[in-house]
């Protein structure tokens, strides 16, 4: 049985945090020995990427191990995900044999494939990425889907460890306004790996904009089995009292699939996370994946400010990648 | 006089036998001492690919050398390959001074450079590939041009090396139906690799889609040298019969040049590889280059079945690329 | 306080020559001990490129750090360079993030941003490469911006010492045809590294296509600085005699800024780079950053001649990109 990292819930708890904690002693004492030498990564990007990729390659290269990035559709083959069909289309391969072929050559695939935006029902059965499952031998590593980023939640929980022992901690995951509509990977993956930590999770969202269902009972499941609250709020302003931290992305509506959010004034001044906002909290850390659209997403006061962990967020997908790596192919 | 891997028939058979059984010993023990420490391999891509760049980027830095993968026209600058023209149009750079340049960076040189599919006049002489030869005083290695596929020649005889001892059995390379025109590269090669190596080859096509001529004589010579049988008929199910190895492959007719094939059917179902045709072969198996349009050239039963090497060929373009690097610039 | 490589008049004269001295010493003895191991450099490029590329890359890896090729707006995301804007255009990420996070990642960073053509006020200010420079504490490296291209000018003036002492010898920077509005990057940094290194400096342009003033006031300064001259002229013939150095280059007019050059047979004919004209030289050899249109900025006879050392400046760029980073983050 392959181990696959695609989604947060296949692995425990406490699987999560070992690999935070890895990670932690990586950031002190990166290794020096090339304990993957002779081994390849091949990472697939159907989207585009700045941190994901550039943290997995260095990751990859500092281990010694060789990163090969493809990025089908442009430098590589359109690639069908469809059993049984006559591929007279678009795609000129199959994902059964790109990932056949990909699993030859290196110990990892790495998969970054986008939800459609077209149909949730089709989204949430992530096509591609479990394309990539059946048919790989070596493992999958899901750098983000439309459900998760699990790669992402261990450098957020990375990070919060960095500031704070994060059980009976308040973690807000708070919506914010955008001009797109975007994925819910990130949201659901912050939330269940604040949940999995024993963190108290609130979600501050307008009404029409909850999280999927089956994320919703998961995070529900690891709050109940820490004991751990969950809390789910449309008051934008009041879910920041007492936190001790906000998480802030955009996501789009179930209800209104693919649609981007309302633009006027009023959703963007009641959602945007500002110094207004952040001053409710218990001292709270600012949070965001990247990239972030600065005065509409956040204020640049609370970007620009103390408070704001973003470059550690980011810095520390490099020294997580390379926990991932090592556990999977070391 | 500098050496390129361009055509299979600028080199002996013996040299090409011996490239393969090298690469059969490397898979067995990969290198692990850096060869090609210091070293670099620039690769060009002028077309999509997976399983090229890939495995040479993964073969040239399994041997320590730094590979550098470059596509004109989109990161780089378009190339004009004409000589004496006033460069007063689309192309920024002439080949002369990026192969040039390209010499002086790296030990061995890559180029994929697909036809046009415009004229088989212009696209036999192969403008860019010759460019390159003209103007590298390193070696030149063809990644796919117009009329050869020299590499994955070489990881087909691999394959059927690993299968069975070649010299006197039968090498049925079958066209295929698709939507597209597509090059005759991997044909020739595949038809000339197996005539070198002593095996009968049997070209099945449809009337009027004969391979170029050329190769038709190249073939036509290495049969004559081992004693083996070049067989052409445009019986698809016949041409089965007692064939031990069966090379699934489209390619666009001399006659129509670059018209994508029809796609009634008939010619479908006349020319797809399927189990009823495998059934008549001598216990043959099944090879494709890939990418492969399943159910268009293959039916799943067959590229899913024991008698399917298609991702032994894939990963055998891995161990032949380090061949080929070695012997090239080791 | 950071040092950058952005510009060549921030850097003493003597740091410009003693870097070329180190690559120089380089090219000789390149370094086998992997100096840079565990480092990496993160190259962003807005633009297409070939040699900056390869050179960098290579550089890298050579020295034992980790390359990472960043291409936002194409493989990452749009950047956004403007302070306190709304970021709710058609930038996803904004430079301060994008920048903050590769420097956690790597040691140096490069980028390629060439000006937009549509405002000289505009491009002179260099929004994104100051961008970089502000939110960076790694060091920063121009790999050509709007006004300066610090990497080529190394890689020229290692090339003109490779043939000549070059102080007291005269270095022509000639206006060339063309068929686009190009970027004066080049031409600057051309004549302020040869002024620099106490050559007299000639330029002939057309009238109207003066370089920037704050260009030529810097290459005054240092011509006059070591005694050498500096002379300007329109009249393209009478330029080349006496020249030891001959280097051509087609750049925009200031007064006619993103406007394509006149393409009349006069101009053409007039302001190539042709045998007649490098015969009033002084023996004089043949230079371009390439890539170069052939027979429009310069004529097959001369390029193809053994007076042309194109192809060592692009080599050149090679062990002076190993003397830059060794500096940097050695």
């Amino acid at each position: 049985m392959t181990t696959h990292f695609t989604h947060l819930h296949e692995h425990e708890p406490r699987t999560l945090v070992d690999l935070v904690d890895r990670a932690i002693e990586l950031k002190r004492n990166p290794p020096r020995d090339a304990p993957l030498a002779g081994k390849s990564v091949t990472l697939v990007f159907l989207n585009p990427s700045l941190r994901t990729r550039a943290s997995m390659e260095i990751a990859a290269a500092s281990l010694g191990a060789t990163p090969v990035v493809l990025a089908p559709g442009k430098d590589a083959w359109a690639m069908e995900h469809l059993e049984g069909v006559v591929m007279d289309g678009g795609a000129a391969e199959h994902a059964r044999e790109a990932v056949g072929v990909l699993a030859r050559y290196g110990q990892v695939i790495g998969l970054r494939a986008f939800p459609s935006a077209a149909s949730w029902e089709e989204d949430c059965a992530e096509p591609m990425l479990t394309a990539f499952r059946r048919y790989s031998d070596v493992p999958v590593v899901n750098l983000e889907s439309a459900t998760c980023h699990p790669c992402q939640a261990l450098a957020d929980l990375m990070t919060v460890k960095e500031r704070m022992e994060p059980a009976g901690k308040t973690f807000l995951v708070t919506w914010a306004p955008h001009v797109k509509a975007l994925p819910m990977a990130v949201p659901h993956s912050a939330a269940e790996i604040a949940a999995a930590a024993g963190m108290n999770v609130t979600i501050a969202r307008p009404e029409g904009y909850d999280l999927a269902p089956e994320a919703m009972d998961r995070i529900q499941s690891l709050c109940a089995e820490s004991g751990a609250s969950l809390k789910v709020t449309a008051d934008a302003a009041a879910a920041y009292e007492g936190a001790h931290v906000v998480y802030a992305k955009s996501w789009m509506s179930l209800e209104s699939y693919g649609a981007p959010p309302p633009s006027d004034e009023e959703t963007r001044r009641t959602w945007i996370v500002d110094g207004e906002k952040m001053r409710k909290t218990d001292n709270g850390i600012f949070m965001h994946c990247l990239p972030v659209r600065r005065n509409l997403v956040v204020a640049d006061e609370v970007i620009d400010s103390e408070a704001s962990v973003v470059l550690d967020q980011a810095e520390n997908r490099l020294h997580t990648a390379k926990a991932v790596l090592l556990w999977l192919c070391g």
